[in-house]
């Protein structure tokens, strides 16, 4: 898809701002003929005699035919988000205007850009490593404070500063490794073996560390799915709307309201749940029907976490400790909240249930609301890492360490079994490629290709 | 709602691109605290000490919290599109990142800005007059060649330099009369009277030529609204297909076919035409069938076109003069077209329709469809002003300009009925109040208001 990666010298044009009415639309230009393409178009200076970092103001023409009074803003060569010649153009917010202009550019040298090609460029130009090119469409696909910040964190190098640290150590127990191999006749052994394997055992930790947090970095970029499940007029879609502070589902007091499953989106402490309500269908006579409804099995089982509500009034310590089980089989990741305190006094309450592991909360007067949606969060980071480092939030990232973690993992398995160096630094050399990869020290057109593609236009 | 009109200190913020998905968004700020606002947040360099019209990259923060990296462009008072300090921001095109930047900017001094805002500080910095600032919308919302260079020329001071030349002849009449006044008593006439006449005369001519270009300005600002209609199976779906060159109306042999009225948009020598396709419900026995359906009827009455297309086999020459005189009684402006002439010879055919105004077409094969076209587009402009000079779009210069004509024929009234100069000056200060409506140099808050509302937020 994106051709041969060296020797780049088309100029590539795009629109960089989304499609729609605004008041400015932004087109970016960038090669080596940027500057000379949009300065045949514009009239009021000589764009290539103007300084990096400047703006300037004026006609941009086809021939005599005025296109816009645009913004020109230049960006030289290597000071840009490519590395090459950039240049934008800010227009006025109409598609007409915009795709006119951008015609014009394809007309006289430039060609228009592919999904992520101005990032291909900044990454072949080694302006950004892969993982940073690849924190960029993260970012501007960011929807909370978590997501942002894991993007920013790795667009600024940070998960490559890590990968970086790893790999000067490995190479380092390579180079070792292989200077015992070349004085491999005369038996002599210059690395301290028991430093390396202390060396090995701390980069195993390091990418452990790793592999765990895509835990916490899938739930950062996608969200966690929580299913609220429990009997019909238990109150599910109240409290769908005390969490969402907003009616988006229909409350009523009659059972099996809610015809069907409503998807809302919830932003806790820079987190994204999605909620699930699923559909309150009359009980049946089916033993299922203790827990809600048959679909609800599906949804729970599928859902990052599950959140059983009962009516304390209505629900009887057995029927409850029946019901737990249930949602037990299905997802044992679950909170339990008895709601509609407000119609039963609290020792009541605490009496009714006593000894179970139970939120409870009003939803009609919002009452612990708040306390909830901390046990949501609680859930999602128990057990998940909680370091000021790196999350892996991206599924390449994962695999290729779950390969780095595969070849240490040999590499230690070596040293216990006593073998030669020179398989050693094989494996060593396996850990490095798949580094490299992550990286982009080691790629191949497959790999960019797949990862570029995923870009919007423009960037 | 834009409170008062003087005395503006405050500093705008607003997002000046759409809203979507994309690789950049941009933040707008203008005021006398847009780069103090901003500069607190930048941490790269101080943004004060920096020259206007340049671009400054680097990290933006809310205290400790990194919001993006952004790229800054600073536009110094005067030299900015609202004659105030403007700082545009162009953050990644995550809408959470863009709302975050634009929450920070409004918690530290800045104020989201009303739609048209920053348009109505330049108008009120004399950066643009109200005709250029309503320009903006209309290039904004251009989406053809004739409507965005209206725009353009009139962003450009066109109709301005228009108005501004027919408000110094009418003042230099008016200082005249008023000349002549001061010495009324000596019954003195300063003035040549013929040559006062004439010099209304002409002012009546010009305000005339605007007015009548107003019915091609609603056209490039509007488009035109062609009813195609016909008896069912004349071929109105091919002939809509053939136009739009790509299938979007079902096209069967089976008569009526065509549902629903199918509006498609045409763009003919940058002239909009909005091709309506009337329902082809089977015959009745009415006699209104003759020429379609009722439904069609009513579209004729309200298209500003209308196409009578038939089959020129299947009519007969008594049929199709009838059917003319029907639609004519609708729509006089109309063009009638004979389809399928494929299925004839050509001497057959205009043996048949000797001495009609008909054009042949075979919408089948596309024979003729470029003549369409052109008689669409000679339709539109016979009878319209064809002038190197401005085209009024806009309703409220046009009412304002019949205002004009209305005080000037009262000039040219009173002249032939020998009233005095006092009375002259009346009606000729009446001439300039309503020009100056059109250019801002009297406004009221309700008008501005009305004009600025109608803008994007951002512009």
């Amino acid at each position: 898809m994106y051709g041969k990666l060296t020797g780049w010298d088309d100029t590539i044009v795009a629109l960089a701002t989304p499609n729609g009415v605004g008041a400015i639309g932004v087109i970016r230009l960038s090669g080596s003929k940027a500057i000379e393409i949009v300065n045949q178009h514009f009239s009021s200076k000589d764009l290539s005699k103007q300084s990096s970092h400047t703006i300037h103001v004026g006609l941009l023409k086809d021939g005599d035919k005025v296109l816009d009074e645009a913004v020109i803003s230049l960006f030289k060569n290597p000071r840009s988000y490519t590395g090459e010649d950039v240049v934008e153009i800010s227009c006025h917010g109409s598609s007409y205007i915009l795709e006119q202009v951008i015609n014009v550019m394809i007309r006289t040298g430039a060609r228009l850009a592919k999904p992520g090609e101005f990032t291909l460029r900044a990454f072949l130009k080694g302006k950004l490593d892969l993982t940073q090119a690849e924190a960029v469409a993260d970012l501007i696909a960011s929807n909370t404070e978590s997501s942002k910040n894991a993007a920013l964190h790795n667009i600024r190098g940070g998960f490559s500063t890590v990968l970086k640290n790893l790999r000067e150590q490995l190479i380092q127990f390579s180079s070792l490794i292989e200077l015992e191999l070349d004085f491999s006749q005369e038996d002599v052994e210059f690395a301290d073996r028991t430093k390396l394997y202390v060396l090995i055992q701390e980069a195993e930790r390091v990418v452990g560390l790793l592999l765990e947090s895509f835990k916490l970095g899938n739930v950062i970029k996608n969200g966690v799915s929580v299913a609220i499940v429990g009997k019909p007029n238990a109150g599910k879609s109240t409290l769908l709307n005390a969490l969402l502070k907003e009616n988006r589902a229909i409350v009523s007091e009659i059972a099996g309201t809610t015809r069907d499953t409503i998807e809302e989106v919830l932003n806790i402490d820079g987190i994204l749940f999605r909620l699930i309500d699923t559909a309150g269908i009359r009980e049946s006579k089916d033993v299922i029907e203790v827990i809600g409804v048959e679909k609800s099995l599906e949804k729970m089982k599928t859902a990052d976490l599950v959140l059983y509500l009962f009516d304390v009034e209505e629900m009887s310590k057995a029927e409850l400790e029946a019901a737990i089980l249930l949602v037990k089989e299905q997802n044992a990741n679950f909170i339990a909240v008895g709601n509609k305190t407000d119609r039963l006094e609290e020792e009541q309450v605490s009496k009714k249930f006593f000894g179970d592991d139970i939120l409870f909360i009003s939803a009609k007067d919002g009452l612990h609301i708040d306390m909830l949606k901390q046990r949501l969060v609680e859930k999602v980071l128990q057990g998940s890492v909680q370091t000021e480092s790196s999350v892996v939030t991206n599924i390449r990232h994962y695999e290729a360490l779950q390969q780095v973690a595969g070849a240490l993992a040999d590499v230690l398995n070596g040293m216990n079994n006593q073998l030669p160096g020179d398989l050693l630094a094989l494996d060593i050399r396996r850990c490095l490629h798949y580094l490299g990869e992550i990286t982009g020290e080691i790629t191949n057109e497959d790999q960019l290709d797949y990862i570029f593609s995923k870009f919007c236009i423009g960037k």
